[in-house]
């Protein structure tokens, strides 16, 4: 491990998040709010930042695979340490851990809160509860690698442990200049929605905050009933596409934009996620029509609430946990698919679940032909056999990390649902689950213990796991010349 | 596809049936009972197997894997139309789908019930009822390998699409041996199961009863208060010793005994199966010992709970359904994992659980140090690259099977928990579930189609998937010689 390298790494990630956190600082004075709170934790940011970089004083030589994860998973972990003190000085969540929580949830675009009177906070914060989303949407180290200079070897290893999807080759070369087209996109498509929003009339601070929860697809709203507060269908439909949009791989618009053509949009995973979200929406749209007097009035509803939790969003315009069981029952499975493969969205991602089943189909012919060659493919593109067994390992993770989140989290002694949807909530960056975690409820039904085990899960879902995993083998924090020792003794013992 | 070769099967199979049916018709006259139920039912039986066999006339060729599953899965399904006769013929279940259910969770030894007032029943149907446990346990097809002449290269193919778990390799030299070894060791354990339960004062019905529901790891009792109704410690500590013995790998005492020596049991599953008894009897003791007065008190329950549930038999003592959280959740997950490979238990199969979580420990290895070789192991044997995929790919298809059926389970209207449940309970063999289908409840609150999606589910469960699942694709069904030519139109197409 070359620690030097990754003190280097966190201290720049501080000072990012110092000048980021002057945003909030000036909406809360904007709002003629204290803005204290933000300034003490802007001052004690930069001064740990400034110990970091004197302790990575001449760093260099190479950052590999192991610093790549580890830099990014405690790059989160940091920013979410600091980023919470806002939320304790101005003493709208007294409680850190509930503090941490509730940052964790903002910066890994979760959404899901502990509070239970959001109304009665100060603007400012919610404004960095919001702000938090949009940082943590296209990710800090992305957005570093964007406006540091950096060279590009270092940054592969970063934005591969950072950006979610099983295929990231395509993004790879030309690290800087990809980070900031990414960022462009990004900055684009919020200024956007923004702007439609505003001619919905909603006032230039909540289309904002709306637009931030919309593009990291966070969740957060400054309203206690979510965007359904606003009571506009207009609004609704808008953030409703645009949650949409933003669970679309980023990549595409990349290449439309490069190739200045539509034809960037052919995609599988596009179609399929098209596809589940027009099936999603017909089929709960019949499930709820009697409850919204008729199937027409139905689908506002059910279309804002499929696009909110497909991709992740977890906005809502209606209590779905108040829908039927087939719609209840669906929305979970979209929870656990989640959005596009390199959107900001999250859950096991679209082309993750395409290639693990084209994997089972080609298994199952298998079984009749055995020697019958592998075939499986995405876009064209034949899927090696690396890919879809560390595709298959990773929903199996997944699976895993749901059983075992749940069996801790169910010592609560709460009820089942409300149990095993708050883990898959909280692991694919949804926002709300069911039962007393649903759209209505709060995340402060759990106990201390268990919200900081849905903060591993929180960061653990946004950084797709391996990054957070490989972070408590002892193997990562060998430095170079102990591993090369270990290696040595290995052979020595035969192994 | 060799027509001729599966006919000749099912007739056999068909024979089987109706000689293994005298035994209730025994049991009906002995206590007084009308015989005709079963009369009719055999002679039905034995004239459409002489229909099959006369369709099957000059079978010959070769039998492959496809007709080896198709066999498996036809001959499955052909005895449970049948075997669901008695009941309605009896009277004792009027509607046949109800029937089907019935039967069909008999053989495939899951024991989920539709009946809500058991003790009324005759006790020749209900023995019936029993037997099936008995006769699916070990398969039909295994039983009519020990007892019918046929050649070792055709047993094979069938053996391998009824035997559960991923290795098999150890069992297929010299098949119809194996075969009858393997129903000695099973006849033996039912017996000295039995001989117990006659020891501890039962009447011979219900010790033979109980003894084909754990014997088969089915679940079915003839008191609606299952064994908890004798209300005897020493009746419950011996069924659940042998709950947990019938979960062990057959393949073990095999061993055992022809090299007359315990060495046998040196099994990484075996240990991993009694790691987790243990584990879970203790923890889930600790979580109820408040409600029944005392850690030593909730033990009896908690042992029988635990060995009930991971053998995929499904007995109860108590109604867990009333547990707090944990119990309830730890003993959903031990749902899932099931008992070992190689037994008459359900669900994922332990030794399968096992190397998809080696094989995860392998990716993570592989995420640092992407050189790294494959080194995973079971019993000091390396498992090879293709038995990791297609373990994996099971148990993806386990995870789509249950969220499918959920989902269309959902339909019902019913609460998430027994909808969910109710598809685990199903496709591992379990019996009961959690909510409205807990060990009190019954799963006559589905609809018939939903029965009926469960009945293929449970003998999904039973076949281990893969036979069923391919019955529905085109290719299983091409004879021969349009295969043939199928594949070479392929070939002209350049595929």
């Amino acid at each position: 491990m070359n620690y030097r390298m990754l003190w280097r790494v966190l201290s720049r990630v501080l000072l990012i998040e110092a000048g980021l956190m002057l945003v909030p600082l000036a909406a809360a004075a904007i709002y003629g709010e204290s803005v204290l709170p933000f300034l003490w934790t802007i001052l004690i940011v930069i001064a740990v930042a400034g110990v970091l970089w004197l302790l990575g004083r001449g760093a260099g030589g190479s950052l590999h695979t192991r610093e790549g994860f580890v830099s990014v998973s405690l790059s989160w972990i940091i920013i979410s340490l600091f980023g919470a003190l806002p939320f304790v000085f101005s003493g709208a969540i007294p409680n850190y851990i509930d503090a941490l929580f509730e940052i964790i949830s903002g910066f890994t675009t979760t959404g899901a809160s502990i509070l239970t009177d959001i109304e009665s906070l100060p603007r400012g914060i919610l404004f960095w509860r919001s702000f938090s989303h949009w940082i943590g949407g296209m990710g800090v180290l992305v957005f570093m690698m964007a406006v540091l200079p950096m060279d590009d070897e270092h940054s592969m290893h970063l934005l591969r442990a950072e950006v979610p999807g099983p295929v990231k080759g395509k993004l790879l070369p030309r690290m800087r200049e990809t980070a900031r087209t990414l960022y462009k996109i990004y900055i684009a498509l919020t200024v956007i929605e923004t702007g439609l929003l505003l001619c919905g009339g909603l006032p230039l601070y909540d289309a904002l905050v709306t637009a931030f929860g919309t593009a990291g697809t966070g969740g957060f709203s400054v309203l206690a009933e979510s965007i359904g507060g606003y009571g506009s269908a207009y609004v609704e439909i808008v953030t409703a596409v645009f949650m949409l949009l933003f669970g679309i791989n980023f990549n595409l618009y990349y290449i439309a934009l490069i190739r200045r053509s539509i034809r960037g949009f052919k995609s599988q995973e596009l179609y399929c996620y098209l596809l589940i979200i027009v099936f999603a929406t017909v089929t709960i749209g019949l499930n709820i029509s009697a409850q919204y007097g008729g199937f027409v009035q139905s689908l506002r509803y059910s279309f804002f609430q499929v696009t909110a939790i497909i991709s992740s969003t977890g906005y809502a315009t209606a209590d779905f946990n108040l829908w039927p069981a087939y719609s209840r029952t669906l929305l979970l499975m979209l929870m656990l698919v989640g959005a596009c493969a390199g959107s900001t969205g999250g859950g096991m991602k679209m082309s993750r679940c395409m290639i693990a089943v084209k994997a089972a189909g080609q298994e199952l012919h298998r079984q009749l032909f055995p020697r019958s060659v592998n075939r499986v493919t995405l876009d064209g593109e034949r899927i090696g056999t690396e890919t879809i067994r560390s595709t298959l390992i990773y929903l199996l993770l997944y699976a895993l990390l749901v059983i075992g989140g749940s069996l801790l989290l169910s010592l609560n002694g709460l009820d089942l649902e409300t149990t095993v949807t708050s883990v898959i909530s909280c692991l694919s960056n949804i926002g709300p689950g069911l039962g007393l975690v649903g759209p209505m409820g709060s995340f402060a039904v759990w106990s201390q213990a268990s919200k900081l085990l849905l903060c591993l899960f929180m960061i653990m879902g946004r950084l797709e796991i391996f990054p957070i995993i490989l972070m408590f083998t002892p193997n990562v924090w060998y430095s170079s010349q102990k591993r090369a020792g270990h290696r040595h003794g290995r052979l020595h013992r035969g192994e």
